[in-house]
């Protein structure tokens, strides 16, 4: 089945030739009326000129008819030019399309520090504006792919008495991926009514479950920008008191989009979940669970199928969280390794070497001595990601 | 010239067989009298069985009389059983070389779980008793390694009116090396006579300096163990007020030695110098030159040659560290890159391949805001780290 547009929203796409392939660089989409609008970006001290643009707008009014992404260049670190600019190619978008700037939000993705090519945007508006309404979600999600190894989209669907309501995302991953409140790329589409304020803490509560909890490399990108719109097209009304299933939709698919930026991270084979639990608080929970997911040597063993528990177990102890050593019990791909600060006894090797050939592990860590849990997914590392990354900007 | 050995001290190494390839796997350093002595050592929550009992001996007298140390098993998550273990083979080995055992301090590196082979142990000991002045500070540092592509010693010599003081220090690296408070392992010793509280903080200064500035991949150890021993048989005598030239000399020793660990961090091609400065305090510049030198990103594109200065601002930006991102300046080999929230105006790619072909980088980072520094070493990442780390254990 292709994936389906929530009602009143159409999608463009086209290639301005930012990127050298020749592939489509650049998305747009138009809610046919005004939606609420919410959106959740970087907290990297240097955030990208259209983040700022961004955060602005919707600080001012969380309302807004369209997304008009770019890839190729980030605009970040491009200065007072580089908002100059965002503004400018949002301008003469807006207007090829009949709409106003102001309702348009703008997102980047590409290298960090060349300004946009201002020639080629000019240049290819009139190939967006005429594709308006002829592209669909996933083409949406195709041209705003850079790295990615596939395009990621999602959706589901939520019967109501108003009408069928959809909630349709699309993400880009795959590289500087350790979200701190927002991901890379993500647009998220619904054609539920739903008043601004409300929208904008379904959003935020989502992401914290879902894109805030993923690490592929634990570098959080200057342009990390994560844009929700909800229209109402579909006639169904959303308030606080019946708005339970609409956020559960939105998990879903920001989960969904999540857990592909992890399978797609730059080169890796494996999906990690680390499940920590029995934590004194949640903050100690994270903590552990992201000194595991980052830990380069967790991530190389996971690569080389090498039940290496000994490195959980280190990375575990030096996380700075505070637990008793003698309480700790890791297991990996459900068979328990480690328990009262000793190897259990069980020929690991030949129990896991099936389960480690698969493309999802599951490592749990009880530290038993409290209620705080956290869950992230974290990807491997191998001869691919090298391959990706020491050779990415040349 | 041959490093030579502190006056006093004799040294025995031995194959005991807990490597399969043959090579020498066990240790043994003894000074001819009493020696002040001093250790720093994992903050790990899972010390090693090794760690546990020299904190014990230490706390209790800041005395000894060797330092006896195995490759293969690290003892680490061993429990109750690990300790005795440790205790048994300290005590076989001290009898065979007529000392008190309490007066010897173990170490051991090598896969974590697995309990010390005590029927290799025991076979060893007279060939390693044996051996006891026919090897020397090469030999044992040859003994220690395990993925080090070579052997590390390192060593001063300073005149005084007492006589010719030597300080030599052996050390092994070079995976899950991320030193907080200690090394891996490493042993410094010293013919000078120095008060043991002083050798103490002469060495805990030292190790601060160095060991605990270096990062090849952010995993700290269960086993990190740094030793010193001072037996005074040059008869040179050092107090708090003629110490600063030992001081300088251990730690230049030391330096020498944290820099090799680096150099030969587990496939590394690269020794990045991160010297951050200007930050509103060293706890910022600490936290600027850890994420930087941590970051994947980073370490893979220094890995590749590639001037990605943008990936090092990124990496700032997300590190927390509090600062003005318009004031920070950027310099990659001693070509500014970065300055006023811009890219500056060379044409680094032309500039800097030379430079980046190096062994070398020295990447500089300044905040602008206040008198903090700070210095790291770090390593790249490439395809050989995910060689030796995808199956180390097997």
């Amino acid at each position: 089945m292709t994936t389906p547009a929530p009602k009143g929203f159409r999608f463009a796409t086209a290639a301005a030739g930012f990127r050298k392939s020749g592939r489509k660089d650049i998305a747009l989409v138009v809610s046919d009326v005004p939606a609420a609008a919410a959106g959740t970006f970087t907290l990297n001290a240097f955030p990208a000129a259209p983040v700022l643009v961004c955060r602005e707008r919707l600080a001012a009014r969380p309302e807004a008819r369209g997304v008009l992404i770019n890839v190729g260049q980030a605009n970040a670190c491009t200065g007072e030019q580089g908002v100059r600019n965002c503004l400018a190619a949002v301008e003469q978008t807006a207007e090829a399309v009949g709409l106003n700037p102001a309702d348009i939000l703008p997102g980047s993705t590409g290298v960090i520090g060349p300004h946009l090519r201002m020639d080629l945007w000019q240049a290819v508006i009139p190939a967006l504006a005429a594709d308006l309404g002829r592209s669909g979600p996933e083409d949406f999600a195709e041209a705003i792919r850079t790295t990615d190894a596939f395009a990621k989209f999602a959706f589901e669907r939520l019967e109501r008495p108003g009408g069928v309501v959809t909630v349709t995302g699309m993400a880009k991953g795959a590289g500087m991926i350790c979200p701190d409140m927002a991901t890379m790329l993500c647009v998220v589409l619904c054609d539920a009514a739903v008043e601004p304020g409300l929208w904008g803490e379904l959003l935020r509560e989502a992401v914290a479950k879902t894109f805030n909890r993923v690490s592929v490399d634990g570098d959080t990108s200057t342009n990390d920008s994560l844009f929700g719109l909800a229209n109402g097209c579909s006639g169904a009304v959303f308030d606080r008191t019946n708005v339970r299933p609409l956020a559960e939709a939105l998990e879903r698919v920001l989960g969904r989009l999540a857990y592909m930026l992890v399978q797609d991270g730059e080169g890796s084979s494996k999906v990690a979940e680390i499940v920590v639990q029995g934590a004194r608080s949640e903050a100690d929970a994270e903590c552990v669970a992201r000194t595991v997911g980052h830990s380069q040597l967790v991530k190389t063993a996971l690569y080389g199928r090498d039940a290496n528990w000994g490195r959980i177990v280190a990375a575990v102890g030096r996380s700075g969280a505070d637990f008793d050593p003698e309480a700790v019990r890791v297991s990996l791909c459900g068979v328990e390794l480690f328990r009262d600060g000793r190897p259990t006894d069980v020929d690991f090797d030949a129990l896991l070497a099936e389960p480690l050939a698969q493309r999802d592990i599951r490592i749990d860590i009880t530290l038993g001595n409290g209620p705080g849990a956290y869950r992230l997914l974290a990807s491997d590392l191998g001869h691919e990601y090298v391959d990706v990354n020491a050779s990415y900007r040349s």
